[in-house]
């Protein structure tokens, strides 16, 4: 336990599902020394207000503040001034609530006057009391812009507004050639003794990470061991639409069509027992391939996943230079 | 009551007060011929947001959602934004209810997109279907700053945070001398054939809206009476720190001090029963002076009041050039 305690681990995320990962992984290692980087494509603007969806959900959830059901937005929440925006706006879908609001009102306060999303962010993480280190991948604009025959919709739109409905064409992540890696994000891959990419959505969460100018060679140039959750059980996304998203970018709606997004750094693959049929395709590939109980109902399953995940001895693949 | 109903009635407001007179008012006369000019020197910007106290306090009583005991915010009102905000903010002495905040929303990002001031409220005043004409002063920045022993204070600062306390020295309207009046305001001022100042703090509730340059000129040339009803019963206050200003500003406090004020432009001054000891010197300065209940405990109170301003035969004081 002590060696585990001292681990310095990176993770790279996105919303929901890689906090209820990041619960479990701050009760089995040391949260001082973890570091999360998180997607910043879906950010919006609602009324006014730069809402910031991933990483509010993590910094919620570590703070054990998250609604639990829902999986984002602040448990015992109200929604007074959302009814409220109806008499103004002809649009109030997007589920922000009343204490939620003082995130987004200080988030974009701040902005305004100049301060970066890195430090915003740690400023909300502080006000949290939060102890792992919460980092926005980059604090140049990206979007996640969803093609389908309706149109370009950003993810919100697409996900929360167009419940993921239409047939995705393309996914695009507006701006993110002219994004910088933000402050604190090679180093947290450089500095990391492992790195973890919980179950997100491959292609809108950790995507626009991988995206981003830069990240995809500090991973493979890291000599840390990289692992990677399934967010698919049993070939279907827990929650969310990587299915569509996935068979849009005619990837394979399975473990091994995740796992090839990521075969230039990924080393293990943690999968979920129910897709233990797909060990030996993904044997093939080259990783190694642990099989567990992935569905974190609750926060002892979440600690349990951490727990397998981090205790595991992982090897470094030997890998081909392209 | 025909000839009421025809009438042009343009008021000129702040806060509580007025509010509470015109709500009588739009009972009495056509609301869709009644323009209100409103004082907006004590905006403030509270966590980013644009926030109009008195544009806000008049439209929510017009339209019949103010919260009646406090006479400011919405009925049925909860603060779990505010509250929240006190995780960010070392200061959260401003009372932003959680449906209030919609509005301060709604015109902060519609400045924000370029719009006027007066456009905004004119929208909002849409929004909650008013049929009287609601104007803000000036679409200039006009900020009343209150200096006191301890310094000079913004005035929600001054009021609201520091309940009024210190001996008042000056009262600044920053910005006043560069802002310009809003559309229709002049207009309203030209068109109306009553003009009426409801009981509201004279000096930093009228008092910018006289300070605005033109508006005095504007009010000395109309051929229509103007009649205000005062804001001291019994030599003082019926809420609020006009007491205070008036003293820190060498005014009389009393119903002669008021009037003063105003002694340029104004035709009739309506007083309370209880200061009926001072229609002699009133009558001095050339006033025709009306006694009445002014104490508005109520809507029918209101109603009745309104009724004595607007049916009383109003004479033009013949006026001497200055």
């Amino acid at each position: 336990m002590q060696a585990l305690f001292n681990l310095n681990v990176t993770a790279l995320a996105g919303g929901v599902g890689a906090a209820r990962f990041l619960r479990g992984l701050i009760r089995v290692v040391n949260p001082s020394r973890l570091s999360i980087i998180v997607n910043t494509g879906d950010d919006e603007e609602f009324f006014g207000l730069h809402v910031s969806p991933d990483l509010d959900t993590i910094t919620y959830t570590l703070a054990g503040a998250i609604d639990q059901n829902k999986g984002w937005g602040l448990a015992k929440e109200s929604f007074r001034c959302l009814e409220a925006l109806g008499r103004y706006y002809a649009e109030t879908w997007f589920g922000l609530g009343d204490a939620d609001l003082a995130t987004h009102l200080f988030r974009t306060q701040q902005l305004r006057q100049g301060k970066t999303l890195s430090e915003v962010t740690a400023a909300i993480a502080r006000a949290w009391e939060l102890r792992a280190t919460v980092l926005p991948m980059s604090n140049d604009p990206v979007r996640t812009i969803v093609h389908t025959e309706a149109g370009a919709l950003p993810f919100q739109h697409y996900f929360v507004k167009g419940r993921s409905e239409g047939h995705v064409q393309k996914v695009e992540f507006r701006g993110i050639s002219a994004a910088s890696v933000a402050p604190g994000v090679r180093e947290a891959i450089r500095g990391a003794d492992l790195i973890v990419l919980p179950p997100s959505n491959p292609v809108v969460s950790i995507g626009p990470i991988l995206a981003l100018p830069g990240i995809r060679e500090e991973l493979q140039a890291t000599p840390a061991p990289i692992v990677a959750v399934s967010p698919l059980v049993a070939g279907r996304p827990v929650k969310g639409p990587a299915d569509h998203l996935l068979r849009g970018l005619s990837v394979e709606v399975s473990v091994v069509g995740v796992a090839r997004l990521y075969l230039d750094f990924l080393d293990s693959f943690v999968i979920d027992t129910q897709d233990a049929n797909q060990r030996a395709r993904l044997e093939k590939l080259g990783l190694q391939v642990i099989t567990t109980d992935t569905i974190m109902s609750d926060v002892d399953k979440s600690v349990a996943l951490a727990r397998v995940v981090v205790e595991h001895k992982h090897e470094k693949r030997r890998r081909v230079h392209e």
